[in-house]
């Protein structure tokens, strides 16, 4: 029942196409923010490619980010709009080796066991059996607390909920949460549940709307927005539980990006979203397990940056992500990415969010 | 926190319109199974007749029935299908007393007190808070186990999942299940996993398929027929878990609805629908709560024909309903019938048992 | 752009393993509606049988049947509920002509052309495009209109809308439709709105529900049941509209099959789901194409009993199925079965249907 | 079946409460970006407020704006972020006239008319009846294309295919479209599309992936980032069709927002999503028609921004919103904000959107 980290099985180049293979290609960038013709777009797999006569394997990866050799000779991945003058962007599309780059998918022992079900797997939905995805899931989580980085991405409907917001609360204060990626929404509903017990005026235990509790939402930004910030906020109203508080009680780095369905916003929420994705990746390079639950945007956006494998002390070790949400239109969205270490569990993460803490923490 | 039923307030019919009002009318059905022109039309509530100058209630109710003055003075529910010619049907729409038929739709007192909040209500969706929901389910089900007569209606999705199948087969041995509705489908599946671990092929833990196991559903069925029965095939086949070996094992009765769906079919599936509808009946006229997990078309027949109370030992009390479904489209199917008793949760079934097993069920 | 009916290329039995297999094996059947032991289950494709040397072709094949040697030595395929004692059924589970059967799935040259597409068409969903399938749809409906077998299986809601039932009507009247399979509601909808203007109450143009008009879907019951056709029903109230009107009028077939889940019923729906299962099947069986839309129940029933082939004047071609529902999961559950015959669309039947009216019929 | 405007009735403001209602009251914005403590939150129907003895209409509103009176009489509204220090906001949270704020929900006629149906029109679903909603916008958009601003909000999925890509562009270019927010992937798509005839690397009309064919999106956006604007983009590659094309050849305002889940970005979109809001709202307030396709971020961030009226040459008139979306709960949380102005269609967009050219343009 117990957790194993797979091993990584290094790709022997001593056989060939790789021996004859030439050095990968790079042209310079020209243009701030453009990749020359037939540049090479990353995936989210271990991609080695051939330098002065050595396969080097890209550092990390992200899908749609470019490869970048530095004068060092180590590969960097880069986002288009942050490629700079004079970058040496590898080029070059076909992925088996012959021009110098080798996108290697099956790096990992029992993913390369469970690929004769992929056709099967394909096909989950609200009927497929989740029993051991959810002990599997445990297993992993108890694991990953103490030797991996476990991120989260929250859309708001997690703290809709008494107990799911209660139950993500201790799932934080007991180590299972090492970063949180969310936006303005959800920390506002969160943060509105602590002051008011309401979430968009709607009491997140008995269901009711008191008279004019639909100011809840507003009142709770403009004295977010007076108090300057999140910390603040928390100490002038006595804040004292839920997810927004047991992340800043607990360490827990908390990533809001904007959007334009935003009010106010929270202070911390960052406007630009560009720079809003690389505070983000700061988080998913550093990734070993990536929960998304029941936010489109996030999720992909998350998703998009988040590679399939990381490298730990040195070792290379795959990436879990697991994707929940009620339809299965939004967890195939991520899924069709082809990643084979995504699991997607089609359900409420309110009933998700809460086996966790019933499986996990101890009461 | 425990359950208290609401009592039931008699309308006070020492008052207009109802002591100036007419009895009500009847007439004569002349073709079997044609009600007579203006026939009234039966819905959910309790409804009152004015006989002889006094207000009888019917003693049951359900949807689209029609009420028949029988010659002992006592009114009975009858299906169109199942009129009589001589019947005497009541005849009459208008619902307020002044035709000598009155529908009371708000005897219950707890009822009153929620009815502001019907509009918001009619908003559940998969962002409803549902914590409140699920505590007031474990008292009311603690309460039934003992007082009520609690009837399941039952899809196939709650049997393809390993935990999901066993927690709901403890939920029978605890005595939350006084009879089940189901059809062809989930009993085959349910059977299929106790012989051979899979359902429609599939391992209901590690989701795996193996050689040939398509062929499971069929043999299944083939291994039933071949038996002749449930009881001789569970005893044949030495099964020992499950959803069917409980409900029989503890003498729960089940109901097995044919449909144009089915393979096979098992042996006691009821080949004749209205059959069906009145075996059905038998346990939604009894019935106090009524659980609908996962299955539309077993959802509103069941549903159709359970009024939104019933009388137990001479007292009126109200009928609970859950519908639980991962589509809102499905819940709000049921919920349109404009129960107020109906409680819908949006999320997958699975995880509702789990957490009913979890919370009822002592390990 | 016009439509060219693939040619189907027989498999080459002169070679191995055909040449050197062994006849396929029978076992008699020895108690009513039970197959012996190992019995093979037929597929939607067409599936060859080695008899005294010959492989014979299954005339017809349907999911989860079983093959029967007939003593004139043609193969039937007979549900296990019809099997009789004495009946020969075919034994054995591998498909590759080394036990004497050969299951054989690709049979059509344009289907082979599409394989390597397979993996991605999986995939389809409410952001597929529908273009080339509506296209191509047109040309097959025109080509069929003359020389095939259209077989509509249709849900309620498409009766709901004034224009869909309209134009529903108008692909009856112009030759589109040769047989149409539904359920009690589809059949009782439309006659509501031929007589009331309203479905289920509400008026199918302008959405109002005009006062006790919830009673005009009995009201039509009633009325049936009275006039003891729908024929009778159609001439007593002067009815000249609709998807039944139409039928009747062309006399196109209209088989309703039972469900636990209907009123009434209108006189001619088959009240035992076996027996309806039977007369579907007789059209199913002539298919050259089936057009399912916004129903899964009967979508199911109609899929699991429709192979892939159909023999027409001697000649094996294919049968199209389209599969049209507004949740992916419902159009999935039909293309699980593995035919790539089936097309679906995710989209409101309302609107596939007004275009498939604005593209075919000439106003 | 002509459009005709609903008349704006003016409230009577000499009757009580308003006559002997106080002037509203003020204070004054002491933090940037903060309201004053018990500040008017504004919603979406028309506003006025007592300003020295006169009831004011606010010229404007934007759900969860406040207003701010200016030094000439006037009232704006500001949103949160945009407060300036010494702002004048109007406090009071009544709204019935007695603290000088008066919310006026049923100032149009039809209005009225249709209000008793609000129970029946909240349960829209797949199963509504939409002829008359499609006649209404035909109707409709036919008078704003001279008389009203169109402002279409569009998903990306609208231009994954063929036939709507192109609808959608006729309409644009036949003066339906006056103005477009979008984000990201819609305009790349659709340049995608125009390029190479793909969308994210599939074919928009036979849904073929020719090799390599996900190198694409990248390709179509690095070469608009070389290009520098969209507009050199389209001269520098001959692009020809499609809804970016057809915008800026009939000068119909884009404005693309920025989200975290944006690859490149294109040139014109906007990093900051609050300068992204300010630019959309330019829009939406000349806004006398809202089209929302298939995009839940989009929708909600242009509907939080249009009020129920607006005023075109002095008079006050109302703003159709239309939302359409192939999943209920989609379209429910536009509809959740209550305005009589919403209309709902559950569809795929790509048959809406071919049904509005067929019914608008003549080809």
């Amino acid at each position: 029942m117990n957790f194993h980290l797979p091993t990584y099985k290094e790709p022997d180049f001593n056989q060939e196409p790789f021996l004859s293979a030439p050095d990968a290609q790079t042209v310079k960038v020209t243009i701030e923010g453009v990749a020359p013709e037939h540049y090479h777009g990353l995936s989210i797999y271990p991609e080695y490619f051939k330098i002065q006569g050595q396969w080097i394997l890209a550092r990390e990866s992200r899908m749609d980010g470019v490869p970048v050799l530095k004068s060092d000779g180590t590969i960097q991945v880069v986002e288009f709009r942050n490629l700079k003058v004079g970058d040496q962007v590898i080029v070059g599309r076909s992925e088996d080796g012959r021009q110098g780059i080798y996108v290697y998918a099956r790096g990992f022992s029992s993913h390369e066991a469970s690929a004769d079900l992929f056709a099967f797997r394909s096909g989950r939905s609200r009927e497929t059996a989740y029993s051991k995805d959810y002990n599997d899931l445990y297993d992993l989580l108890n694991y990953e607390k103490d030797h991996g980085y476990i991120v989260w991405v929250l859309g708001p409907a997690v703290v809709f909920d008494y107990d799911s917001r209660l139950a993500l609360s201790a799932l934080i204060a007991n180590g299972y949460v090492h970063a949180i990626l969310a936006g303005n929404a959800m920390a506002t509903h969160d943060l509105e549940a602590a002051l008011f017990g309401t979430a968009l005026g709607q009491n997140t235990y008995n269901q009711q709307s008191p008279p004019n509790a639909h100011y809840h939402h507003l009142d709770l930004i403009n004295k977010a927005r007076e108090a300057g910030s999140l910390d603040q906020l928390i100490e002038k109203e006595s804040i004292h539980d839920g997810v927004v508080y047991s992340a800043i009680k607990n360490k827990v780095p908390l990533v809001l990006a904007g959007s334009i369905r935003d009010d106010g916003p929270l202070p911390p929420v960052i406007a630009n979203v560009y720079q809003a994705q690389d505070e983000m990746r700061k988080h998913t390079r550093k990734a070993t397990t990536l929960i998304c639950l029941a936010t489109q945007l996030h999720t992909i956006a998350a998703g998009n940056m988040t590679p399939a494998y990381t490298q730990k002390n040195g070792e290379i070790r795959p990436v879990y992500i697991y994707c929940v949400d009620i339809a299965e239109f939004a967890v195939n969205k991520l899924k069709d990415r082809g990643s084979l270490s995504v699991t997607t569990l089609v359900t409420n993460v309110q009933d998700f969010v809460v086996h966790l803490r019933n499986n996990l923490v101890s009461s």
